[in-house]
């Protein structure tokens, strides 16, 4: 494992909802340091350069999309950043690039119009923020829009519902790649039991 | 309101646990862009410089606490770097010298360790993260520690228990500062409803 870990990167993108990307990342940033699988948790923009996100944060990226390599685990958030990247063909051909690389792509709240617009979750189970359940089958009519649960896992693809879904979304990575007992110690260490 | 706003400050160190921060970041910059008052919400540093957060997140500050100067609101998150503030007499002098200044200060997390230490929650009620709870009543007797609520509000002073629970007082500011209507406003936008 030392040689090849088990990476997670969590896309960040100008007009990133901040509690989306930082609510996984606490999640799995924190589950990565006593989990003996050692994923690397790495934040990460195409360009390597800090973003701007939606109410105005700048977060500085770990590193490039080039410099990550392909992940096994992609995570994408949403956001207004990611309506207008689901309209960006350039980004669009980009997450179609990663689909057969990538083994598992997840995405929280908005981050599933992207993956939509791709073309990657046509016939596929998949949730959105509660808002744009609508959106996502007017982008694709062949999604199975879930708009009951917080988290859907369809396989190889885990979409999430709006912003702090995230977090489920998140914890339940954890439970799947590495078991339920470290995901409940994270939601414990997290006090997640509203 | 235009001359004299309502201000949040969110404090930024190093070590801070990122969630405690961005959680009621989400919850209060987005508040503010729809509230007829007006609030303007920053991040702020001692220094005005960037920090590296507890699981390496790096950060840019909105500004520095001279150029924000006494905010109506602080919010200070807890985190490995809030343990380590609790023993920084530097610190924790700067903490009481704003207290007659700051009309309303909260706290998420390990953040009301900071206060106890600087001798602000003596006979008055508070909480903190599930595993520091003794530590609270450790560092001041005198602190009446509520082990229970995810949120204590004792008027000048509201405390909030772990990291997610930030969330939960971000949304108590919104509904205290501004409306029921506006703080459940953004609950459903959070979609935090689990």
């Amino acid at each position: 494992m030392t040689q090849n870990p088990l990476t997670i990167g969590i896309l960040l993108f100008d007009g990133v909802e901040e509690l989306d990307a930082v609510g996984p990342w606490e999640v799995l940033a924190s589950w990565a340091r006593t989990s003996p699988l050692s994923p690397a948790v790495r934040t990460f923009t195409r360009d390597g350069l800090g973003v701007r996100c939606s109410h105005g944060m700048h977060v500085l990226a770990d590193t490039s999309a080039e410099d990550l390599g392909p992940p096994h685990v992609l995570v994408h958030p949403g956001g207004p950043g990611a309506r207008a990247l689901a309209a960006d063909s350039e980004h669009l051909a980009w997450v179609r690039s990663l689909r057969p690389l990538v083994p598992l792509m997840a995405s929280v709240c908005t981050g599933a119009l992207v993956y939509a617009a791709a073309g990657l979750l046509s016939g596929r189970s998949a949730t959105t923020h509660h808002a744009s359940l609508d959106l996502l089958a007017e982008i694709d009519p062949a999604v199975l829009v879930d708009g009951e649960a917080r988290v859907v896992d369809d396989g190889d693809l885990v979409t999430s519902a709006g912003v702090t879904a995230g977090i489920d979304m998140a914890l339940h990575l954890v439970a799947r790649l590495d078991s339920v007992e470290a995901a409940e110690q994270e939601r414990r260490r997290l006090q997640y039991d509203a």
